[in-house]
């Protein structure tokens, strides 16, 4: 049963890829750096796409905004005046945890890649499977809250692993939390040995500069290579 | 594709139904009562149980902890002197995001159910999957930190809607927060109207009894009720 699961697991994941590398190319053919933003639920993945989307010089971003239900998210950006394109994951049920590259690929035709040089696209909350599905990224970024606690780079290893930055966000709230910082970091270099971090506060917009130039330079990395 | 997609979910849910049940005939059969304690990762789960198990008065307590990797939270819980059993759901790739009947059930030989009155399964961290999957519990109690945002039961309704206890956790953090307490219990009563909840602090034990009473009240409704 195992055995068998794994493979089933590897035949969902190899589909995925497939239609993953469709989506890069159709990306890479308009000009378009994708950043996929992922995090646990609450840990700020909105906020702090807010801090940035206003302050990015020229720069004609646009968001597609994945949730299990509802529209609060794109509803928050939208008043900043960024193109928002909703996807839910509700079919019926309790809903997908995560975006794979196909529902990435049904909302493309919503998006105006051609008016666009940075897509965000905003997972759903959840650590374990969005890290699992590609979905035609350049980088992937995630958010780590410190009230969630110093272990979580031990308890969810793969979205630690696989994230190009780690963005340590509501450090306006240390001083009132039981938590250490440096333990976290060495937990996050055992897991993932030097990944770029940036210690941030979407509340108080403290370290946001840093993150907005994080985004300017992969942008200016994705216009400068080859279409 | 939608109507298909939605058809495999149904069968794999009823599976576990199935399963789900021959797993409440055993805890019958032995007198356990078992609750499923689910939040989103780092909202305190383990934290809550390290308050209660404890205090629990002759209630002979065990603990499922389910992971994607790792036993950090069984190795806190096991200095309580409390029986521990672990499951990891991570088989090679990323890892499951959720605890599933069948899962329950090929760790149940590890759990001395004959002297337990009281089976903790603590879930994996995850506000979508987990809601899906009866694994033969009693009652489910969710954790929702305060430090998560108000929004939460809007954007994760079922699991919201299906459990029998919330408890918000952290709530010695609200006076550093911008979170609106009634906003918050006003969403939650859209979804899931009436539902019981408490305002704890696993950190200065706040609430905590008034989670122990309800624990200890579970157990003995458990105890009268026909095996």
């Amino acid at each position: 049963v195992h055995r068998t699961k794994v493979r089933v697991v590897e035949g969902v994941l190899d589909a995925n890829d497939t239609i993953a590398a469709a989506n890069r190319a159709d990306f890479d053919r308009e000009g378009v750096t994708v950043v996929n933003l992922m995090s646990a639920p609450g840990a700020g993945k909105t906020a702090l796409l807010e801090r940035v989307l206003g302050t990015l010089d020229g720069v004609r971003a646009a968001v597609l905004e994945g949730d299990v239900q509802g529209s609060l998210d794109a509803d928050r950006l939208a008043s900043l005046h960024v193109p928002v394109t909703q996807l839910n994951t509700d079919p019926g049920f309790g809903g997908e945890c995560h975006l794979d590259a196909n529902m990435v690929r049904s909302a493309l035709g919503d998006v105006p890649l051609a008016e666009t040089d940075l897509l965000v696209i905003e997972n759903v909350g959840n650590l374990v499977c969005p890290a699992e599905f590609k979905v035609g990224e350049d980088a992937r970024v995630m958010v780590s809250s410190v009230t969630e606690g110093e272990d979580k780079p031990l308890k969810y290893p793969l979205m630690f692993r696989t994230c190009d930055l780690v963005l340590v966000n509501k450090i306006d709230l240390l001083e009132h939390l039981d938590y250490d910082l440096d333990l976290f970091l060495h937990h996050l270099d055992a897991v993932h040995p030097g990944v770029p971090r940036m210690l941030v506060s979407a509340r108080t917009g403290e370290g946001v500069a840093q993150w907005r130039d994080w985004l300017l330079e992969r942008v200016a990395e994705g216009a400068g290579a080859p279409a």
